[in-house]
């Protein structure tokens, strides 16, 4: 990204280590819709930054103080490295080790330094943020926990998705398609997941979901309180759609429900709560937008869910590039989101 | 009331106890604000309906399956009285049972039946819902447990306010009179209370409070946000105000943080939410509206509050009237609401 | 059973419906290990007492006060049935309803009253125990509900299992092998499951164990710990072995790890808790012991697991009677164990 | 502590700060049992350590990267300090940072390294586990924040004391008293408090027990069950005894309730839960034993709890010292336990 609306190339200095710092190498990107959304200035007007948050890579460097790593090794990296302020973070109420220091600044790439879509690239508190990536584990696999998955499941453990509950997913794109594999891998009875493209669909059903619903076949409320016989849902959880959706999911979820939002929103947005749908404020309906969070034992952990054989999220991956200069035409084609794109990989350097 | 307007007594029937009901006499009451609302029609167009749902009361008549009363009993009485389906939404994520069916089904007295401001009323689910006057209890102490009480500690519950938390509570009505007494007894550190009346801002810092804040002295947000150094808060209750304080307590609190409504919002009215303040959706600020729970377990262990002289909520009354036919005046008085008025309370039968 | 080690069959009166009982007649029933061990004095010196807990029955009478349920509904009962106290137990801090007054006395059959082995049994509560057979849903998948999928699914619960947790399970009788299946559908990762019988090994494979630890194979704790590499685990649950087991899942679980224990003791047991292994009492294990919730809504959400085919527990019935004379045989079955029996079903009257 | 047993001076080098750490220069510490305890042997066979882990301090000195202090900084230092590995501990299911690596080992005062009976010492990962001294905070009062209020409210948090809820502490000794005051500010109602040293007993009083009970009066648990009219209790908390306590807690504790112990246990230790107290396994009492957790939020919040007037926990100390040469006095003091003996401090150097 040279300026807002203006991606390509940048030459610039390979990054040092700091004491708690590890500088890898990328062996597998891909690009998020967060990184298109920045680059037509979503993330104010940023000059000369690289761009790219999710990576498999290899490390080639660590700082004296770094214990758990050293250069050759094969790393899962998140897309929220938390510094060391993550700790006390981690000691609050909401316990989200997002917010560093304020709301989602532990999200370092793209906003605070150059991101993964580079030679080199550095991670900060190498180890509380990384991890070993397992024997047995695919990469495109891996891929997927750096941000798909963690936000995806993010909004099943913001609302709390327990056993044999009703679940809405506002949106199939890859983070609406993870968060309908979170909800069933927590035990989700019922699934219902918004979305009119086909092969997101197909893919849904695959995850988890129990119905498709497409606004191409009416409002979508009324499809599933009609659905459901005109019994509200237990959790909703927001993936897709626009200012407005918010409005949706209160009139989806029952007394004693929960919202939560994955959704990153435009500065200038407003959502309207009506209260009536709100229960007159009286209803017990719990709203929460939030940020996935980081760190090296959540990595671990959705790792683990795919080693032993829980969830295959690579699937989500359709396009597949090799090299690493088809990093720009990979940015391009999620810039322009053909129908049929569920998400792009690129393979910088095959292992073997 | 006779009708949306028209308050006015009415003759009737005495309520005939179904076999779970018991039928009791008021020994106090008190008007709460709700009353008066529904007066004004906030409850929608209803007629001939007995209001009031805040009582400590003498049970005359138990039906044949309840268990835990007599005839002579003095009992308070939690204004949120949930039928056999609170224990199913006991079972619930939100677990607030006063919720029934649908949003606030449990709040019977005004809504779908005659209240306590009558000779004898009824109460359903008698053995869960009601509660005896324990020794040593001061009955204006217990009438407030029935509703402001439970209520206004809601609102601390509902954002889980933890030992040393900043806390902001919106409004020095009853209600949140007893949100501040009630984060107090929860250990937050310091606790902000918004208001302007004096004799109001004086029972605030007796119950907790540390600092009052007044609309007239300039911007809420900006003069707590300086007394803090620009740091944001844990915790806001909003128990007054209007629409607007959404919107205000969305930019007080900090990420990770969380927002309890113990408001009673119009049909009509709509809130705003700025995604900028709210971290555009990425901040983790949690937002919940809700309504006091009911049963004889909560009313039980806030009057234990009571007994082991952890609070003396009583002294919120500041108007004391006795007699049967005195309500009707201080329903008036509660409606005109003058300045040096906090809450007013009605002896029906003075105990000896 | 007509007195402690000596089963038969009693005659008796057809019970009457109180204003909140349901009458029913079973459609489909299993002994539990708890009534076989009732038999030989495990639940004290009963006589006369009919045994059995796990039901699918048809509603024939309804006492007056029940509104959800009409004599010729086809129904599942879970063996916990609260009374109108578990209201009040669900508001507590451990909100299980199981312990209507003190531990354990929702479970009313076999302890309080007569069980479902008869023509004719009553249901306590019914609008909050009962639910109705969802439509497409197994007749020997529900009966898994009643007590086998509830307790199981009770030991994940405790130990909250997470996303990509490791976990232990001791035991894989139809207890062990539900806790398992539950373990996978809330998420965990990596799942050992201990126990020698094949044919549970088996199934407890296919219910989402990633590795079966057999006693014959040498020490159960240097087992796990050395195919962990010296890791402990996250969550250990407790649905087999002897008083000792305590004392090795001590062994296995890290400092902030969960036990669960949905064992039944005998009342001259007793454990033994070593300071060391528990960390000098620092370690922030956390013991609990417990027994599963009842109520109509838990047993609809289990039910949802099965409707949406994220379970299929019927699978773990082995062996199946048809006939209602046919239950003397299952309950000996059952009392003696031969090596390849699973669990027994009986279906007393064939649906059509 | 030269060796078990045998205490006296030592005379070492003044530590070096590690990028990550803070060098300190006491102002005032306080001797804990655990000290006296490693010096008669209870934390292994150490030689030449230096003990001490309750300080407020001076800076002296700080590592290239701590970013929130500097040389002159007053400081309040918790006795629990995670090093990085805490970030991820507090992403656990338990969220405890006191266990770095395994049980206990963020506690490194005594066991990994000097303590703080030095004219200097090291404090690692400052920036997380430092906080400045609030003004108008007295040091006595902060000093006990470090340890003893940390622990017994640590208490207070394992059995998640709530509103109006019974709880009984075993212990009146400083922690002890701490668990009574920390219930008490998440509102308790009644507090039961055993103990029989009478200065103890009246502090305990005034920090917020409703009764005291003394072993010398009869048995405890008959004491108490009787007070209570035959009900069990909420919540137990064991501050003292020895293993036997755990047995009369289990005997105390209503199913649902819990139990949490903050004893520091002898290895050779061994607690026994009989089944028939511990409901047969079923009665869902849950046990946990835990160490204090640490880090500078905590501290914080605890501080707040002191500068905004919820506490005043300096009153414990009963004995004060001035001088550096005092320590071994003070230590030799707490070693004797005299009857009248709750806590000393020593002032080394005075602010002015």
């Amino acid at each position: 990204m040279i300026k807002v609306g203006e991606p390509g190339w940048i030459e610039t200095e390979k990054p040092v280590a700091g004491p708690l710092d590890a500088i890898c190498k990328p062996i597998a990107v891909a690009p998020c819709s967060s990184d298109t959304h920045a680059m037509h200035g979503g993330a104010g007007p940023m000059e000369n930054r690289i761009l790219g948050h999710e990576a498999v890579a290899e490390v080639v460097e660590v700082g004296e103080m770094v214990k758990k790593f050293k250069p050759g090794d094969v790393v899962v990296l998140p897309c929220t490295t938390p510094d060391l302020a993550g700790e006390v973070k981690l000691q609050e109420k909401g316990g989200n080790n997002a917010h560093d220091l304020d709301s989602m600044t532990s999200f370092k790439f793209l906003t605070f330094k150059d991101g993964v879509f580079a030679e080199f690239f550095s991670v900060n508190n190498a180890d509380n943020n990384l991890v070993l990536l397992p024997e047995g584990v695919d990469i495109a696999d891996a891929l997927m926990v750096t941000d798909m998955m963690s936000t995806g499941f993010y909004g099943v453990e913001m609302v709390d998705v327990n056993l044999g509950d009703t679940v809405v997913v506002f949106g199939i794109g890859p983070v609406g398609l993870m968060a309908v594999a979170g909800a069933k891998l927590r035990g989700a009875g019922k699934i219902y997941a918004t979305g009119s493209r086909p092969n997101c669909a197909e893919l849904a059903l695959e995850f988890g979901a129990t119905e498709i619903i497409s606004y191409k076949d009416g409002n979508t409320v009324e499809q599933i309180l009609e659905k459901e016989g005109g019994k509200k849902v237990d959790c909703v959880i927001i993936a897709g759609g626009n200012c407005n959706t918010m409005n949706e999911a209160i009139q989806l979820v029952k007394s004693n429900g929960h919202i939560g939002s994955i959704n990153f929103y435009d500065v200038a947005d407003t959502f309207t709560i009506p209260a009536f749908e709100w229960g007159l404020g009286m209803a017990d309906i719990t709203i929460r937008g939030g940020f996935c969070p980081g760190g090296a034992l959540r990595a671990e952990k959705l790792l683990n869910l795919i080693k032993y054989d829980r969830i295959k999220p690579g699937k989500t991956f359709n396009v597949e590039f090799h090299g690493f200069d088809k990093i720009e035409d990979a940015f391009k084609l999620m810039d322009e989101k053909p129908k049929d794109l569920i998400k792009p990989i690129i393979y910088i350097d095959d292992l073997d």
